[in-house]
């Protein structure tokens, strides 16, 4: 066994975790701070009643103040085609072009709310939990928004790559 | 506008909830408290220096005192053609049947680590936050094992379905 106080190198640390899947969300704020967003893999469910939800983000993003004073938040859940969108939001596209790329309407806390999302949870962030370089947002969520769109597919990120997944069922 | 006192129907959540996918990983740990084992999807990376992760576990759990007790776990990523060890660690097979279904080695914390994982992550814990239901465990990463199977796909659970991904890149 290897010493408890340990790390696994960080560039093995990161081949290894691109090796879980998971769902490719735009998180958008508004508020007092001014709206602000981002590309976002680090985002799970927490707990069904009270309906919960978590993101992870770096206390050093360019918009973490916006997020943390914002108090708001909406998970976008992007749809397979959407790939274009996930990288502007994950690029160095200024604010205003990253939001003239979609089209976004306002649920319950006044967060953009992606309109043709998968799917999108609208929320308020309850509590802070800070690990690390990272804070864990948790999330009450407030109201849903499904896209319009019948052909519904995920947007996937895995290996280093975007994946599309068929939905079985949608509402 | 909704109120923000007001929540989502419990059955909209979860409808919503399930078209966000995420990769399948058996969660188990070992130490004073015994072994115990089970199926996640609520797992995600949160920083990569110091390198952690999280898993979200329901405190109304039966191997929720094991993994409060033990404070190590391993998170260990199944492949495309494991669905049906996702199975044994997500249903009601007793403890001991469902170690007995595949191999298990041990790394840096004791933790049951699966010989032919993806990837597996050993872990500490070295955070607990409360949040509704569950406690978020925040997890530094102490060692890290790749199976030797080299035909490597994911395994994601999607719209209530497994799907198989495929991997670009592995060492």
């Amino acid at each position: 066994m290897q010493s408890l106080d340990d790390q696994v190198p960080r560039d093995q640390f990161r081949e290894a975790m691109s090796h879980l899947a998971a769902a490719v969300n735009v998180i958008t704020t508004d508020g007092p701070a001014g709206s602000a967003g981002f590309t976002a893999s680090a985002v799970c469910s927490v707990s069904d009643r009270p309906q919960m939800l978590l993101v992870c983000l770096n206390r050093d993003a360019s918009v973490y103040e916006a997020f943390k004073q914002n108090q708001r938040l909406c998970v976008n859940v992007l749809q397979g085609g959407q790939k274009g969108l996930a990288e502007v939001f994950g690029g160095k596209t200024p604010n205003t072009e990253r939001f003239g790329a979609a089209s976004w309407i306002k649920l319950a806390t006044g967060a953009p709310v992606l309109a043709d999302a998968l799917v999108a949870f609208d929320c308020e962030v309850s509590q802070v939990c800070a690990a690390g370089t990272h804070d864990i947002l948790v999330c009450a969520v407030k109201a849903l928004h499904w896209g319009s769109d019948r052909a519904r597919t995920g947007l996937v990120y895995f290996s280093r790559a975007f994946h599309q997944l068929p939905s079985a069922s949608h509402p």
